[in-house]
């Protein structure tokens, strides 16, 4: 029996039965081929010797979709650049899809279109996966787990526990575009045709860093809670201060305005296209030289340095020259952001 | 700053600040606690060498708490028996948290305890993890996803491919435990007090399994869509037929009248403890006697054999000495049963 494709997702689409096979192989299958995913077992198998990183998210983020991406590009980015933060080489991801019944056939393939165009960027395979329907009003239109694994190969040792005293802290590019991007899209706002998410897969530019030293201590990227919220745990987990400078931190027009006008702080707002580095200050300058030459990096600033009085604390020296303490957020500043 | 600890799950618990933290310091790291997951980075690292074994799947049961078990005990065994059916020794999981704004605090505790319990049972460690918070009415409750790696270990090749003519079909046991359970639950039946869940993990039943014989040609854990479902799967990718026999079928009189009563063929009600085993006809005996020493094979049983002709098809020979073909089904039976 041939079935017809439906143009809205049924409950039956997650059922494990017919409508769940020809999702799988006419939407899933025909966007993620290749050879371990299309074996189509209960896990995908592949060899590995060495040091494995191994990491999971789920997004929620409300719109689907935004400017400078979707819920799908997120999914693939978020997951690889938290293999990448731990100096991994991403290799396969897996995909679990939680839809409410009702969304739009072609908004699915949409999702499923920018998954994959993204871990091609990434150079990674999605290699295993799952897909549940709920009632509608069970969940807001849909959410991607993604888990991932990745190599660790070079002789690394990354951690939020390793900033030293001395270290220099270095930032990609400019802070808020994600937040920011999907906040004016969300209310309506548009307040500027040219914010857009940054995100980003970072693997590459990642690996480039690496190439330049492979003695960084800390790669983070400042996604929910933005900058703030990781320069807080980075000093709370290394037990050290960070002390950034406001002048240094680069900020695009159009987010700064936005910022003002809504009463956002960029340095809370989230990024999906930037890291943070710590890195040694002689290993600074060369690369920091190495990250402006990838098109992810080419903003890259150095905005501080690690200390070692007031573990725990960090501080911003502002544009007047005053000095003030950035704490964690509290509460919830953009719900749903990623 | 110091706490209290909110008795209901709040957006600023998914915000990456402060409560982020302290849920995450004080209900999941003291539950999961391993070295690998304390470290806390954006990705767990473990060495590994040999065939991996990578599998996900999110689970959306509603209710979430139902006889003999709760979404986290489901989230745990479901993923574990993935990679149990691969042939993989279940290592290392991820859980991945989307919870409605209101979830109680004490129902979350629970669910995180019942996770730890079957990753304990099963022998698996969380190594990391995520949360996510949605406004009120953007999700049910909770959805968990878990992510799993394991090793295979033992020189097998099983595959929903590798079914031949004249295996045998070994059931593990008893149809529809879970199925029936989730559904009386959800109903407000209660047409019996023994109806419960047989989510349990497989993977140490696998084990004893495959220290009889690695000669097992395939392996599945019949869950959304039932036995039915799977055996259609089998059929289909192994182009043979499979012909199993209605008095060889273990089901349990409760799950039987709950069945009769409410409409359902036990043959497409979801199971989260049992297993089908295609294997050789010469291996049968001594694989069916290994599982019937296993608390989770008690039950088992031959249920009957895999044909040549009519590749793709499932026959029922009834009680009555009839032939009926098994279609995979082409609507939703349960929704959000796993």
């Amino acid at each position: 029996m041939v079935l017809a494709m439906n143009n809205k997702i049924l409950l039956s689409h997650g059922s494990g039965g017919r409508l769940s096979h020809q999702l799988i192989e006419e939407v899933l299958i025909p966007a993620f081929s290749n050879p371990i995913l299309n074996k189509l077992d209960d896990s995908a198998i592949f060899d590995f010797s060495g040091h494995l990183a191994f990491t999971t998210d789920s997004y929620v983020v409300s719109p689907v979709f935004f400017p400078g991406g979707d819920i799908g590009k997120l999914a693939v980015c978020g997951t690889v650049n938290d293999l990448a933060m731990s100096g991994a080489i991403p290799l396969y991801l897996s995909t679990s899809f939680v839809i409410e019944e009702g969304l739009l056939m072609s908004d699915l393939k949409k999702i499923v279109a920018s998954i994959q165009k993204a871990a091609e960027e990434a150079g990674v395979l999605v290699i295993t996966g799952d897909v549940k329907v709920v009632n509608r009003g069970g969940a807001d239109k849909i959410f991607i787990n993604t888990a991932g694994v990745g190599r660790i190969a070079a002789p690394v040792n990354i951690s939020s526990s390793n900033a030293k005293p001395g270290d220099k802290v270095i930032l990609s590019g400019t802070l808020g575009d994600h937040g920011m991007a999907v906040m004016t899209q969300r209310e309506g706002l548009s307040l500027s045709s040219s914010l857009k998410s940054d995100c980003a897969p970072l693997n590459q530019l990642v690996a480039e860093m690496l190439a330049a030293s492979t003695n960084i201590h800390c790669l983070r990227d400042p996604t929910r809670g933005g900058l703030a919220t990781t320069l807080n745990e980075l000093a709370q987990k290394s037990k050290v201060s960070i002390r950034i400078e406001e002048d240094r931190i680069p900020i695009g027009n159009e987010v700064r305005a936005a910022c003002e006008l809504l009463g956002f702080d960029p340095l809370y707002v989230a990024n999906e296209g930037k890291l943070v580095a710590i890195v040694p200050p002689e290993d600074a300058d060369s690369i920091l030289a190495k990250m402006q030459q990838n098109r992810y990096g080419a903003n890259a600033a150095i905005i501080g340095e690690v200390q070692k009085e007031h573990p725990g604390r960090v501080v911003l020296k502002t544009s007047l020259g005053a000095s003030r303490i950035v704490d964690m957020p509290l509460g919830e500043l953009l719900p749903r952001i990623c």
